[in-house]
C-alpha cells in the first residue's frame, strides 16, 4: 500500500470549495427544473469531490478513454451532482446544468449513456455495483490494466439483492481494483432506512462478504476521505461513510420530508447564497490525475465464424448444445469473446466454451441478475463481446437489470436454453413461456429464435456483430438439421422450409413447434394437402415481407404454432405483422395455462402445438374458410 | 429457551431409519421417473427427518390446517425427498412416489401447490425464504399464532440476492418464528460453490444480516440437529448444517458430476439394498406432535366497498392516488386487507393505506423481489388480502417471483405507479413501458388499467375478490373522473365512453390515452368526424365481444393508443382479440424506442400517443379506407 500524504490545507480547502460548488449547481439546477433530488445530492458532495479531483484518474475531456478510472452512479437519482462534476472538471458547460431534465438537453433526470461520461444507466435501485464488477473483472483479467472502479451506492438501495450478489462477486474474483462507496445519508424515499446510521453494522455485512470495510463515521470531512481512498488498495474496498442527506441545505438536512423534492425558489437562492459565502475562493485549482495509458486496443468489429458450421442434414441435435458448439468457435475468432452462466453451463452447454477457452468464462452462480450486470459492465466502452446465458426462464429474474440494459445502450448477448413444455418432466417453475415476451417488449432487442444447429451457429454469429440486447433461445430437445450448412441466414429475415404450388395455408413455427409443423406437413401431405412452412429466425425483427406474401399465396390463411404463451410471442407479433393488411387470418396456436411436469411429447400433445394439433388445426382452418366462401 | 433434552436412542434410531427411508424413496423415485436430483435429496436426509418426525408440529392428514407449522422446501429440486416425507407421515401412499414427474400424477419435478403439502411452488432458486418470512410475519403479527415456519435452502442459490433481501426483512422484523435451514452440500449444478464448506463465513455472513446462527458441523447427525432446531427460539434462527451432496451414495457421494441424474436402475438396487441394511426397524413409530390450535379463523371472501366512490365528474385526480383512497376504505370492509411497499408509499399512495391502517402495512424498502414474495406468503392459506405496491416499472425487478406466483396459485394484488411517458422528467429509467406485456404473460393474471378515480375504486374492490395474480396500472397524472360513483365496472367489460351514431373509427386507450382519446373525439367532433372511444378497463382479459360490435360499427377500423411499448401491450391484446374476425383492420400507437426525459405533454407528444396524434391517426385511417373503397 503507497503511504499516506495527507492532503495540504490549501488542497482539502479546494476540494471543500468543490464540495460546496457541487452542492450550489445540485440545488440550482433541480430548482430550474422543478424536480429532482437535491438533497440526495448534498449528502455525497464530499465524497465526489474527493473522488474526482484527488483520487481519481481520468482524461476530463475524453470520459469514455479506454484508460479512464470508471465511475458508476449507482444513487442514480442523484445525477445533478454527476453533471455538476463534469461541468467542475471542465467537460459540460455550467450553464447547460439549468437544462436539467428538459427535453432537449441530455442532462436526464437520471444518468443515461447519451452523456459520454456515463457507461451505464442509473436510476433502478441496487444495479451499479454489478455493472461497476463487471468493468472491474475486464480491467484486472481481459484488459490488465490499471484503471480503476469507483462505484457509489445510497443507503436505501442497499436493501436490494443484487447489490449483495455484486458484493459476493468481487470479493470471489477478488476485484481489489473496486471500490464501493455507500452514502449513508439514513434517509430512503418514505422512511428512514432500516439500519438508519448503524455503521458497525454496515460493516460487518461488507467483511462478512469479503470486502475491506472502512467506515468513514464523518462522509462530509474531505481529510477523512481522502485517508480512506488512499487505503483502497487491497480486496475489494467499501467506503461506508456516514452523511447526512441535504447537508449543507438548512431546514432540510436530515429531515425524511425532502426526498426527491427540489427547493424553492426563494429557498433555494437564499442557501446557494449561504454556500457561497462559505467558498474560500482558494487560487489552487485541483485537475484530476492522468490514467496510465495501459488498456490495450481492442477490435470486437466484424467477428467472423472461423469456419462454416459442420453438422449433416437430419442429424439431431439440440439448439442449446448447437450453441455451446458455435460459442467455442466463435472464441477463436475473437479474443475478445467473453462468457458467462449461471450455474447451469453443462445444461446451457457455454461450459464447452469455457473449457476451450477457460480465462474468458465468468463463472456468475446462481445469480442471474448480477450475471447480466456483469455482462453489461464487461461489454461497456466497447471491451468485450459478452454472452451471458442460463435457462431462458431466469432471465425473467433479471428483467429489469435487461431493461436497463436497453437504457444503457448496451450491447449484450444473452441466450435462454430449455424454453416452452418441451423441456418435460422439470415442470413449469423451469420452462420459459413468456422470454418472447419479455424480450420482444426490449426496445433495443433482436430476438434469435433457431430451430436448428446450423441457425443457431448463424445466430451466435450475428449476435456477436449487432448492436443492442440480443436474445437466443435455445431449446432442450434433439431436433434435425434441416439447412445446409452453406445456407446464409440475415436477422429478420424467414426461411421458406416448406412450399407447393398448392399450399392452402402458412404454418410458422420455431424451435421445437417448427419440426412439428414439419411433420404436420409430411402428414397432411399424404392427403393432398399442402402447407406452406415458415421458420422466422428472428421473432424481432420479423419478416413482415415474407409472412404476408406467404400468407396471399396461401388464400391469407396463417396459423402460429409456438412453445411459449399466447401472450406476447411469435403469435401477436405476426398478428402486428400482418395488422395492416386485409384478408388476412392468423390463427394462433400456443401454451394455455400453467403446465406441468411430463415427458416433452405429452405436454405437447396436452397443449396442443404438436403435429397432430397443427393437422387437425390446418384442416379446421381450411373448412372454415371454404364454408364462408 | 425451553431447556434440550436429548432424545433417548430409540428416537434417534427411528431418526435414523426415517432418514435413510427417505433416502431409499428419493432414489427408487428418480430412477423410476429417468430424472430427478437424488443427491440433492440425500444432502437433506436428516435434516427431513428430524424436522418432521421431531421438530415441526402439524396434523399428518390434514397437510393445509391453518395452525400447522410451515414448511418451505426452497431448494425445490429436493422435490423427491418432500414427497418421502409425506409419504412417511401417511399423507401419500409410498407406491405413489413411483409415479414421480409423470403426467397424471401430482408428484410434479418441483413442489406445486397441487400438493396440499405444498404452499408455494418453488423451483427458481432463491425464493423459498421471502414467500416463508411472509408466513412468518403472519402469524407473528397478524394472526399472532404458536405456528412457526421452517424453510429448507440449499447452498448454491445463497448467490441469490433475493435470499439476502429476505434475510434482512427477517432480521429488522424480529422474526422469531422463523428458521432457516441451509443445507451446505458445496456442491452447485456445475461447480462448487463459492463458499464450499467454509462454515464460518456463511456464520458471519449470517450474523451480520441480524440471525441467530447455529453451525452444524455434522449436518447428517440426527442428535446434533434435534440440538440445534430446540436452540431456535430467538431472533430468527439459521441452522447451517454442513453435508454432503449424495450422502449415502456410495460412488455419487460429495461428487460433481452427480447433480441432478438419477441413478441408473443396477446402482440405484444396489444403493437401496445397502441402505435397506442400515434400517433398524425399531419398534419406535415416530408421530408429528400437535399444533396448538391458536391460529383465528379467517374470512377473505366477498369483501366489499364500505360506501361507494366519493367523486365529482371532471374533477381531476390521479389514478395512483384513487388507489390510496381506495385501499385504505378497503382496509375498514375486512381487517384482513394487507398492504406492502417497497419504499415508494408517498409515490404510490400507498401511505394513505398505512396511515390508516399502520398495524397492516408492510415496509418492505427497496427490495421488490422479496415484497412479492412477501406478499405471496402472507397470502397462503388464505390469512390475508394483499396489495403490494411500487413503481410499475419496478415490477420487472420481481417478473421471476410473479411467474413464480401464478405457479404458485396465489392470490395477490401488485400495483404498480407511474406507468409510461406520462411521468415526465424522471426519465425512462422510472416509466413503465413493458408492464401490460409481462403480465400479460401470467396465466393467472388479471390486468386493469383504470383511467379514472372511480374505476380505480372499482378495480381496487374487484381484485380483493379474484384469485390470481391481479395486477392495476395506475399512472401519475391528475385526469379528470369520467363515471358516475354509481357507474358499475366487471372485469372483461368494457366501457363505451363516446358513441354517436356516425362514429367512423373506434378509439381503445387506456389512462392517460384515454384521456387524450377523448379530447381528440371533441376536436373531431367540431369537424364532423366522430370516434367511438372505448375504455377496455382491464387488458386482460379483454371485452373482444364490444370491441369487435364496437369496430362492426365503425367500418371495421380500429385505433389502439396506449403509454407502453407496442410489444405485448393494448395494442397487440386488441389484435389477439379480433384475429378471428375478417374487416377489421387495427392501427397500434404506442412508445417506440427508448424514451427521454421532457415534461409530460412533450413526451406524450414526441411519442405520437396524444389528441393531436390521435386525430391525424384517425383522419389518416378515414382516408386510407375511404380511398380502398
Amino acid at each position: 500500500m503507497a503511504h499516506y500524504h495527507k492532503p495540504d490545507q490549501q488542497t482539502l480547502l479546494a476540494l471543500k470549495d468543490i464540495a460546496n460548488r457541487l452542492r450550489i449547481n445540485s440545488i440550482k439546477a433541480t430548482t430550474a427544473a422543478g424536480s429532482g433530488h437535491p438533497t440526495s445530492c448534498c449528502s455525497a458532495a464530499e465524497i465526489m469531490s474527493v473522488l474526482f479531483f484527488h483520487t481519481m484518474k481520468y482524461k476530463a475531456l475524453d470520459p469514455r478513454h479506454p484508460c479512464n478510472d470508471r465511475f458508476v452512479l449507482s444513487k442514480g437519482h442523484a445525477a445533478p451532482i454527476l453533471y455538476a462534476v463534469w461541468a467542475e472538471a471542465g467537460f459540460l458547460k455550467e450553464s447547460d446544468l439549468l437544462n436539467l431534465r428538459k427535453l432537449d438537453s441530455i442532462l436526464e433526470g437520471h444518468p443515461v449513456p447519451r452523456q459520454e461520461f456515463v457507461d451505464v444507466a442509473t436510476g433502478s435501485l441496487g444495479q451499479g455495483l454489478g455493472a461497476a464488477c463487471g468493468m472491474a473483472y475486464t480491467g484486472k483479467y481481459f484488459d490488465k490494466a490499471s484503471y480503476r472502479v469507483y462505484c457509489l451506492l445510497g443507503d436505501g438501495e442497499l436493501s436490494e439483492g443484487s447489490v449483495w450478489e455484486a458484493m459476493a462477486f468481487a470479493s470471489h474474483y477478488k476485484l481489489d481494483n473496486l471500490v464501493a462507496i455507500f452514502d449513508i445519508n439514513r434517509l430512503g424515499q418514505s422512511d428512514p432506512t432500516p439500519l438508519q446510521h448503524q455503521m458497525d453494522k454496515y460493516k460487518k455485512r461488507c467483511e462478512a462478504f469479503g470486502w475491506n470495510a472502512i467506515v468513514v463515521e464523518d462522509g462530509h470531512s474531505l481529510e477523512k476521505l481522502c485517508k480512506a481512498f488512499s487505503e483502497a488498495q487491497q480486496q475489494p474496498t467499501v467506503i461506508i461513510a456516514k452523511t447526512f442527506k441535504g447537508k449543507g441545505i438548512s431546514g432540510a438536512e436530515d429531515k425524511l420530508s425532502w426526498h426527491g423534492k427540489p427547493l424553492p425558489k426563494e429557498m433555494a437562492d437564499s442557501i446557494t447564497k449561504d454556500l457561497e459565502k462559505q467558498i474560500h475562493n482558494t487560487n489552487k485549482k485541483l485537475c484530476p490525475l492522468a490514467p496510465e495509458e495501459d488498456a490495450p486496443a481492442v477490435n470486437i468489429k466484424n467477428i467472423k465464424m472461423p469456419s462454416p458450421s459442420n453438422y449433416k442434414l437430419g442429424e439431431k441435435v439440440a439448439t442449446r448444445k448447437a450453441y455451446g458448439i458455435a460459442l467455442k468457435k466463435l472464441g477463436h475468432a475473437n479474443n475478445r469473446v467473453i462468457a458467462m452462466d449461471g450455474d447451469t453451463k453443462n445444461s446451457t452447454f457455454s461450459e464447452m466454451f469455457k473449457n476451450e477457452h477457460p480465462n474468458r468464462f465468468v463463472e456468475c452462480y446462481i445469480a442471474e441478475q448480477n450475471m447480466v450486470s456483469i455482462a453489461v459492465g464487461c461489454a461497456t466502452r466497447d471491451r468485450t463481446v459478452a454472452f451471458a446465458s442460463t435457462f431462458a426462464a431466469f432471465f425473467t429474474r433479471a428483467y429489469d437489470q435487461i431493461r436497463m440494459a436497453a437504457i444503457s445502450e448496451s450491447n449484450i448477448n444473452l441466450v435462454g436454453s430449455h424454453c416452452g413444455v418441451s423441456i418435460g418432466e422439470d415442470g413449469p417453475s423451469q420452462m420459459a413461456l413468456e422470454d418472447l415476451a419479455i424480450f420482444r417488449a426490449i426496445p433495443t432487442a433482436t430476438v434469435f429464435y433457431p430451430s436448428d444447429g446450423v441457425s443457431t451457429e448463424k445466430a451466435v454469429e450475428l449476435a456477436a456483430n449487432t448492436k443492442g440486447i440480443c436474445f437466443i433461445r435455445t431449446s432442450r430437445p434433439d431436433n434435425a438439421i434441416i439447412y445446409k450448412n452453406s445456407e446464409e441466414f440475415q436477422i429478420g429475415h424467414a426461411k421458406v422450409v416448406k412450399q407447393n404450388k398448392n399450399d392452402q395455408v402458412t404454418v410458422i413455427g420455431a424451435g421445437v413447434t417448427l419440426h412439428e409443423a414439419n411433420a404436420a406437413a409430411e402428414q397432411l401431405a399424404t392427403e393432398n394437402i399442402f402447407i406452406r412452412v415458415i421458420d422466422p429466425f428472428t421473432i424481432k425483427p420479423l419478416d413482415a415481407d415474407k409472412i404476408i406474401e406467404s400468407a396471399k399465396a396461401t388464400k391469407g390463411r396463417i396459423i402460429t404454432v409456438e412453445d411459449h404463451y399466447y401472450e406476447g410471442g411469435l403469435g401477436e407479433a405476426v398478428l402486428s405483422a400482418v395488422a395492416k393488411e386485409s384478408g388476412i387470418t392468423v390463427h394462433l396456436m400456443a401454451v394455455s395455462g400453467v403446465p406441468r411436469s411430463g415427458k416433452p411429447a405429452e405436454l405437447l400433445k396436452m397443449f396442443q402445438i404438436d403435429k397432430e394439433a397443427i393437422v387437425n388445426k390446418v384442416k379446421k382452418v381450411i373448412s372454415i374458410t371454404e364454408n364462408t366462401i
